[in-house]
């Protein structure tokens, strides 16, 4: 029987590079990333899921470390002949990229659930961490924008990805939902590997967007509650700003301030310790004040070491 | 009001040719073609339309004459890159192409009919014959085998592209149907540009599994009995043989000669004049046995010039 000695909670960027310095000093093996699928999206007919993707390609190694999204040595040829036919080009699609997409939407269309989809391309890649979309079922991130926009006027919902890309996260937002939340029933494993967990990882990725739908599927928030100490959460926002996204303006809009003591008020009912940046010294008092502990160490993940050093420090810090 | 000068019915490579040789003699914007959509698929997600798209590449002057099939100069990186994912390969789609294809399924997807997101490839592609999916209904191809296969045992139905190119049309046939037909409605202008035009070209297609499917949709072979007189058609068959794909194969094991008077057999009662190569020159008398007016010319389309001769005949051809 598999035990699941560490489960990372992962969005995309942020939670990529925590993993690549996590499977330095952890087995690759005893390693399962809870994924968020808040993000996925329909397009073209595929089924796109960008942070299983972000995930996948960085620990495949194919990861595109410029762009922080796709495959490194990309080539756009579909794109490119999509814009002349007048197509919807503004979610860029690389042409190695695309062929995940279309591997997965025709194993869904043939009935696969997301969860066999994603194990089946992660053994293609040679990926040994385990990859557990949150959910097999329909949960999708939708975002009430504050501001008119190209999307329309003020308060128009929009789609993640109409958000995020369409409109580069620059317009106000008043409010998230998670779309298919309430009936969104855990993945296989999912609870299970929680339940199991030495240490659950929260990776320093966006507390709304990408840990959010994670935390709004039945069971997980409740899960993570009992086992609180066992709870570890890299900060993602550094000195009052979000290393990358818009985690710090998004937190900010809906009422917690952007900092790693805002972090720690939204975390501290599921989370027992939070790493936090060198540059957020002096805030750790009053991120104990929130009833967690607080672990000063270096953060940012500028590179593979840097990561692993980080690793060792988020499992060495439970409570 | 545009006036349907000629109208082509339209599988893909022949008639393709067929076209390309028209539109050197008639203006293009007089040409309508009503083009066989029972070889479309569903695959990876994507709405496939093999005939629509071998005649648009071949009007836009795109089309890759080694295969017959595709756009000229492809690239094959999203394919590769399936193959190494292993998802289903054997239906072989480039990069460029695959552009088609994302197009058309984003647009079906939000909502448009097959009909609209043709005019618009068209559009884009230069193309000036107006292209008419024969119906924006489903209609799907349907194949009884009678021997076994990789596809399961005698007896099996499967789709028309396994049979045609998982199965590379090499297993004996017991049976074609048309799923879909009894409630296929013709599409936006099909029948009434069969009741306009001045002549109706049959393009030398597969009478089977290219031409059934358009007669099969309501009201197409109703209209062009009542206009027979006015419907020339080229013979797919030359001496005994299809000069492309399972045309001969096919009338064979369905009961059918693979000749011209076969053809002749098969179209008689919706088709006025057949014109047939004149390596065939000899069986003329017995296609007017058939009740067919018949005319022999060189049929064999091996260069533009070649199909534009051909063209001039078929439309002097006319009862």
């Amino acid at each position: 029987m598999l035990v699941a000695v560490l489960v990372a909670l992962c969005g995309g960027v942020g939670a990529a590079r925590m993993l690549s310095g996590l499977v330095r000093v952890v087995p690759p093996a005893d390693i399962t990333a809870v994924v968020n699928v808040g993000d996925d999206m329909e397009l073209h007919g595929l089924h796109i899921s960008p942070d299983l993707d972000t995930v996948t390609y960085t620990l495949a190694g194919m990861d595109n470390p410029e762009t922080g999204w796709g495959v490194s040595g990309e080539t756009w040829t579909v794109m490119e002949e999509l814009s002349r036919l007048g197509g919807e080009d503004w979610f860029r699609l690389g042409d190695r990229d695309l062929a995940t997409h279309l591997f997965r939407t025709g194993q869904l269309r043939a009935g696969e659930p997301l969860s066999a989809v994603t194990a089946e391309i992660t053994r293609r890649r040679g990926v040994a961490v385990r990859l557990l979309p949150v959910t097999d079922d329909p949960l999708r991130t939708r975002v009430t924008l504050a501001e008119p926009s190209a999307c329309g006027p003020p308060g128009i919902e929009v789609s993640f990805q109409d958000y995020f890309v369409r409109l580069r996260h620059q317009v106000a937002v008043r409010a998230v939902r998670f779309e298919g939340a309430p009936s969104a029933r855990p993945g296989p494993g999912v609870l299970e590997s929680l339940e199991e967990a030495v240490t659950v990882v929260v990776c320093p990725s966006n507390p709304v967007v990408s840990i959010g739908p994670v935390l709004a599927v039945d069971g997980v928030r409740r899960v993570l509650e009992a086992r609180r100490a066992r709870v570890v959460a890299v900060s993602p926002i550094v000195a009052g700003a979000a290393l990358k996204g818009p985690a710090d303006r998004l937190m900010a809009e809906l009422g917690t301030e952007a900092t790693v003591v805002g972090v720690a008020r939204l975390y501290a009912p599921w989370v027992g310790t939070l790493v936090v940046d060198e540059a957020d010294a002096r805030h750790a008092g009053d991120v104990e004040a929130e009833g967690l502990r607080c672990v000063v160490a270096p953060t940012v993940m500028s590179s593979p070491e840097r990561a692993a050093a980080l690793a060792r420090v988020v499992i060495g810090a439970r409570a």
